[in-house]
């Protein structure tokens, strides 16, 4: 590996960091001291250890183990939601997307490290302090260069238009709608993480009202399992709720929004 | 909109189709005739009709749909597992992956979008009639510039070396671990995807044998709900299983796999 | 066994039959005719076969099955609600319990079979026709004697008081939580069933102003797996969603309702 | 109330406790003592404070509360799990069942519960202090005399013959499926609660042998809520896994058994 190089240094206490290697310097670990240029020195997926002699395996860090590894200013958004996200936004390379709010910036590094190299992200956040800790964040792991930050009250709008999605993370999305849908391209993806049901109904409320359709309302639930072949099972506890997923697509104002055709309301009975 | 772009028809009945609009040209739906022309004379978010007077809006479509709309020879991976493994592989531009075995291209189709520009998927599938629908899939989306597809039983080996990630959608993975390690970057990233609890049980105790470390098991649960404000709750049916996700790392040979420190196995207790 | 004796025909199709067994009678089946007299000389646990050949297990029922075998009016709570209701509310031998509406008697029926033989189940429904198919569901495993049966709107109130149990049914419960609280001894148990997050809502909020207190919030999912050993896997679609339980008891009119110490609404920080 | 009830002690911790008022006793509660006379003279659902002013709710307990209140000499089963199984196996006023082993007793107490009055349950555990702590568990609520403990290891085999249901709570079932099969009633209920996929395994293959049949494996997952009408949704974290519920019932030696008629492996396929 080389100098500079981002290094996840994972041993048995499952608690993993995230460090750019720099000659001379050294880390502090709650195992012991290790050296930068012992790291540099070896080879990816090889282990070196501090000098209390605690092993730290040197891997690539996953985008996963980089947002779980972010300074936190506020409640992150999970990666298996952010996963999702990128699926059913189809957020990619050449992706021109907008965030509000920035928060800790979790979303905004996975965003950043996927529209590379032609697409940008745009990210609102109301509070200055908050949205430095953010860029900070994304400094860290060398993404910055395809954020753009603003500091701004989204309620006062948003600067860009035609984009290809739009994520709202904040407490009340309902009240961007407009806005969302003025920056979006015709048919362009909408977004919303909310954690209570009480959001979620609001939202749909508004969305109908705001020239949004096809809205779909999922909830996504990641169960780990200890990984023991012998002793085959899941953990004894799980995350029960990180938000619920609200998506949408932006219609030109005046487009009927479809009626999707009614489900059957009996069709668990034959499950009995 | 303009020739040639890829569009999602979507109506009320909730079966989107994807077609490249072509002039001239015309699309039978179950709802009557839509004539190209009048798709691409319109713009992203318009309805248009059908002879009979159906309507269909124009949207770009997502990743997600365009998985959902691959011609199927085998049972395919969801995006929402898709998505996830994005996030625990860092699979995005510029990334390296391999695939095996193609199937229906479902995958194949979502790390081809995400590694562009200057990333690649190579694809190897046994079944020559598969791998030939497959690729079929990717160049309906124009994005099989992305991919090398080859036609080999993967047992046989791989011809990659210093790869990113690697994912094995196959019967008995467990078969092809050496060739994963061997194809595998130092650290790299490995994935698979099974539906059964004993594939599970064969797999991990494989890993441990083959140099694989840091071994995770997980399942993701998809809840849809239906979006009605005024009656908002989940839908009368899921999907129970999809699979269950393995991940793990390639380590260099040799290399002491961390003992990771015991759970609290009581750690339920006090949740009674 | 023995004639009159209430037996579950169990056979390969997973379509199993409750009937009474009668001297001289047959019993039609899709696989053929089965004789009564056959299935009296046999013994539990034993198989019978029709004149097609066909072969039936002979079981002796599980209130989960009798449940699932009432002739339907409406939807029915499903059993393993029905069990944690149970649980919950403490009913059982001595209970006396009391439900609106009545439905298709699949509580109902569970509550009858729990509650002999020296409690019992006082049952409301509004709709005559509706009760009645309820009470044929009883008499038809031999039930009907450990419950009361009332057609009545329940808005105008119940007969009964110092219940130790009322569980509604209905499509808005908050309208008769006056009604129950007025059945319900001091500390008695309450549930509903309801399957929109609008309808949990409504019901929380009167809950408080009708002198409910210690309200609980669940839902429970059944996962049902594949039962192949070398295949073991969870079977491939599940049902999403019956219902949201809301448990609470009744708390002697003015007593002060203990505000629960708030949680630590970070606590899944640490479970990243 | 009246002394020798048992009630539980609900304050605002969210730690409640049975406790059974005997005039002139004091209970230590973490917030004060509270006097038992105080109780005794109060009615159900009032509240009564200790002696620093901290306020108790008197409720009657539910079989819920009595099982997670029960001391614990091992893990126990959850309520959950025994009102499904109470369901699926039509235990109640009136069966006799057989559990092994014996545990900390709350399986036992809620069977005493459901059985009475003329109903049974024989207990059996290996281990004395095990069962002895389990015994007083029955003592303290009161339903000891409904229960008949046996110290013995399950593998000697059980007296009893005839029985309506039999329960596996032990490490290792399939050791001990003659046994059942020996005690149990023709066509009688068979269950097990395992916490891994490697024991349900075993367990299937053994179940054919012994033969048992209509056998079926299910999880339980519990979602408890914030039950807050303004802010309605899951708690953070949740229960992940209690354990595997396997039901099977006793043939006749013999009696082939029903080979279940294949489902269709790709139907989700279309859930799409």
């Amino acid at each position: 590996m080389h100098e500079g190089d981002l290094v996840l240094l994972s041993g048995a206490d499952r608690k993993p960091a995230i460090v750019r290697m720099q000659p001379g310097q050294e880390y502090q670990t709650h195992h012991g001291v290790l050296s930068h240029d012992a790291v540099i020195g070896s080879r990816w997926g090889e282990s070196v250890q501090t000098h209390l002699g605690y092993a730290y395996t040197i891997l690539p860090p996953s985008l996963d183990e980089m947002i779980r590894d972010v300074h936190r200013a506020t409640q992150i958004i999970y990666p298996k939601e952010i996963g999702y996200m990128l699926m059913k936004m189809n957020i990619g390379p050449g992706t021109h997307v907008l965030e509000a709010g920035t928060g800790s910036g979790g979303l905004t590094l996975a965003l950043a490290r996927m529209v590379q190299p032609d697409g940008h992200v745009y990210s609102y956040e109301a509070r200055p302090d908050i949205q430095a800790t953010a860029q900070k964040n994304l400094e860290r792991v060398g993404l910055d260069a395809y954020v753009t930050f603003k500091v701004r009250d989204a309620e006062d709008g948003f600067d860009e238009t035609g984009l290809d999605a739009v994520i709202l993370d904040v407490r009340e999305p309902w009240l961007l709608l407009q806005q969302a849908h003025a920056a979006l391209r015709g048919g362009g993806f909408f977004c919303s993480l909310v954690p209570t049901v009480n959001q979620v109904g609001v939202l749909l409320r508004n969305l109908e009202l705001r020239s949004f359709g096809f809205t779909e309302v999922e909830e996504l639930m990641l169960r780990p399992y200890k990984a023991v072949p012998a002793r085959l099972r899941p953990v004894d506890r799980m995350i029960a709720h990180t938000g619920y997923l609200i998506f949408a697509r932006a219609l030109l104002a005046g487009t009927p929004v479809p009626v999707a055709e009614p489900e059957d309301m009996d069709d668990t009975e034959d499950d009995l």
